[in-house]
């Protein structure tokens, strides 16, 4: 006997797209070093954690340091404080009622994406849409739900392309699957769904008795009415759907963590005999046994987002971001390129001009404009041909970067 | 096809222990409203945050609030300035060299302990001592390395049993074992080992290719000399050992949230052909894949743990829990019980006396003296026959918890 690795993980391309992208900006930066690079490329914030949150941060952090306030373990599941202001400000002005047993507070929705995987069984078969937030696929590999990798893509798992010709609207699978994770507003395309075309994968999940994992951490850039803000706005979702969300773009906590997951109490898995097996308690046995709660601050400062003054703070950050969205998607229409996404979400999908491949796109922004992106094809291979750039720089920058994009010829 | 759950969670006992000593607290409360009842079960800290701590806590708040010193994703490993405080302040004292890329910060060492488990492949052989942290069962439960619990234990497990005939020191397996869990000093029963006697178990580890996973989250309660703080005092442990520490007990983390975990870039697994595969980048892969990184403001905090002001602070507060230890372990052995633990270690291992069984012993103390212990057998079956104390009460209710005992006659 010897102690043998999961060897899964050998399976996993190692994570180059970041650091390749990293890589040719300081090889640029090193051969330019006057250029003023701006960094159009990764998913962060760049606005600080708005007033009222930092003072009920502040105020928490106050209170851990007296023994009368001190607050040790909490639950698991987080506070009911917290819980209760999201059942009310996030569900039930869309007419969704939800106990608040069904949310599941946690330090992420990267960390509850990648998690969720654990309480299915491995024999299920996965879905995702091509281009993918890499982390639903990863988190299968490592798991043993794939086989190899080949041509960009996983064997055994099922890819639903998404591309201009469907206008980025995934189509059924045409294999049976068991799990289907869907991401709108989309990570990496910022397309969304409407209503209707959500509930054409409810009524597939309903019909073939699969789950949905819905990740809905983009959800505070809706800016338009025919696009769900939950799945639980589809009729019968609550039987199909496991839905996640952050505060990290919506209130600017990338680095603060927090997010949470809904498990309805109505949603059904069944076991090897095809019996019925409610998923919210296996949901709470995973969170009880491997994760200690979020906290007690960041929950407070999560709270405050729903208070009037954070509401309307954060919503000021909301649209200066969509403000350079739409500076991004203007500007580059205006040149005749294929634009996508940034209406209701912070990203911005650009078809490289001339049938140029991402890293040749991405490589003349870079030389030519001293502007960077990330290569669409880190993606997925449907993602071949687009470049992503993102509405989280400062207004100036963003402007700067399309005046210089502007004089490029394609 | 249907969406199959993960059966494996439908082997897991129901954790009952907690839950059914809280009932019982309650049904006793209710029929006795005006009893004073004195909690000595769990084992949550209740000092405060010391001021060094609050202070950097609060400070990196405000940082989070202005666009100049704003922090958005971090490293998911942890910042480098905590990684760095850690490898001066934890192990350089005891004449450990350790790279910061070695260190993984993390939110928790249930987490952790809980997570680590996933690079290793499903068919290796698993050790934990009886009684143990139910942690390390349950997720190897969920991960499908045992079959059914019978007699309190699960099949394909390796109990090593810790009781007073062999002075709580396990025994080497009799059948050859992959990952061994040890936790010293030990939860729940506030033993310790030995560098010789642990020494034992890292042999045992290179002899069989074997890896041990330390759970050191007690370390600061260490009042003996021949006590290893780290694992990696014994020599050649980096081969064969990964440690999880945590700022939980020590600094009083409970509810603010703050580990890590040391994997040695010397430590090898093995795929299924036998060729050596490094740990610490598997353990990389799954963090970056399934972790966001520690709020930052929570890693300045406990960065301030480190400071001299911080290290001061925080020792009053162990001193405090450990003069508790002294007062429970005293006024026990006066009365003539067996007691165990609680020198280094805020953890009190007492026998029942009349060998009276472990819930017998609670119903006793709790309807008799108003105070509420845990009971043994709820970690295990060789736990059956113990009660747990925790030194984490006010000393004056310590105190009194023991004054009231010592008036009960057994």
């Amino acid at each position: 006997m010897v102690v043998k690795i999961n060897e899964n993980y050998l399976k996993l391309k190692s994570s180059y797209l970041f650091v390749e992208v990293a890589r040719r900006e300081a090889e640029f930066i090193k051969n330019n070093p006057e250029a003023n690079v701006i960094k159009m490329g990764i998913g962060d914030v760049t606005k600080p954690l708005v007033p009222a949150v930092v003072k009920a941060f502040s105020d928490a952090v106050d209170e851990m340091g007296k023994a009368e306030t001190f607050m040790g373990y909490g639950p698991e599941q987080g506070y009911e404080f917290l819980a209760q202001a999201i059942v009310e400000n996030d569900f039930e002005k869309y007419g969704i009622s939800l106990d608040t047993s069904e949310v599941f507070i946690s330090d992420g929705a990267k960390c509850d994406t990648g998690n969720i995987q654990e309480i299915f069984g491995i024999d299920n078969k996965i879905a995702v849409t091509d281009p993918v937030y890499t982390v639903y696929v990863d988190t299968n590999v490592m798991a043993g739900r794939t086989g190899e990798m080949e041509d960009g893509m996983y064997e055994g798992l099922t890819y639903l392309k998404c591309n201009a010709e469907n206008g980025f609207v995934p189509e059924l699978p045409d294999e049976p699957v068991d799990l289907i994770y869907l991401c709108y507003p989309n990570n990496p395309t910022g397309t969304t769904l409407t209503k209707d075309q959500l509930k054409v994968f409810v009524d597939y999940a309903k019909e073939n008795k699969a789950i949905i994992l819905f990740d809905a951490a983009y959800e505070a850039f809706i800016n338009e009415d025919d696009v769900p803000h939950s799945i639980y706005e589809i009729e019968g979702a609550k039987e199909v759907a496991i839905e996640f969300r952050s505060f990290s773009k919506t209130a600017g906590f990338t680095g603060t963590r927090c997010a949470y997951t809904v498990v309805p109490k109505e949603l059904m898995g069944y076991d090897s005999e095809g019996n019925e097996v409610e998923i919210n308690p296996l949901w709470n046995r995973r969170q009880t046994t491997k994760f200690n709660g979020v906290s007690y601050p960041v929950q407070k400062a999560a709270e405050a987002t729903y208070s009037e003054e954070g509401k309307k703070q954060i919503k000021e950050v909301v649209d200066y971001y969509m403000a350079n969205a739409k500076v991004i998607r203007d500007s580059l229409t205006d040149l005749g390129l294929e634009v996508y996404g940034g209406v209701s979400s912070p990203y911005i999908w650009v078809k490289a001009p001339n049938n140029m491949d991402s890293w040749a796109f991405f490589d003349l922004l870079l030389n030519e404009a001293n502007v960077i992106g990330t290569p669409g094809s880190g993606f997925g291979p449907s993602g071949e041909g687009y470049l992503r750039l993102t509405a989280f720089n400062t207004l100036e920058n963003t402007k700067e970067a399309m005046d210089r994009i502007s004089k490029l010829e394609f």
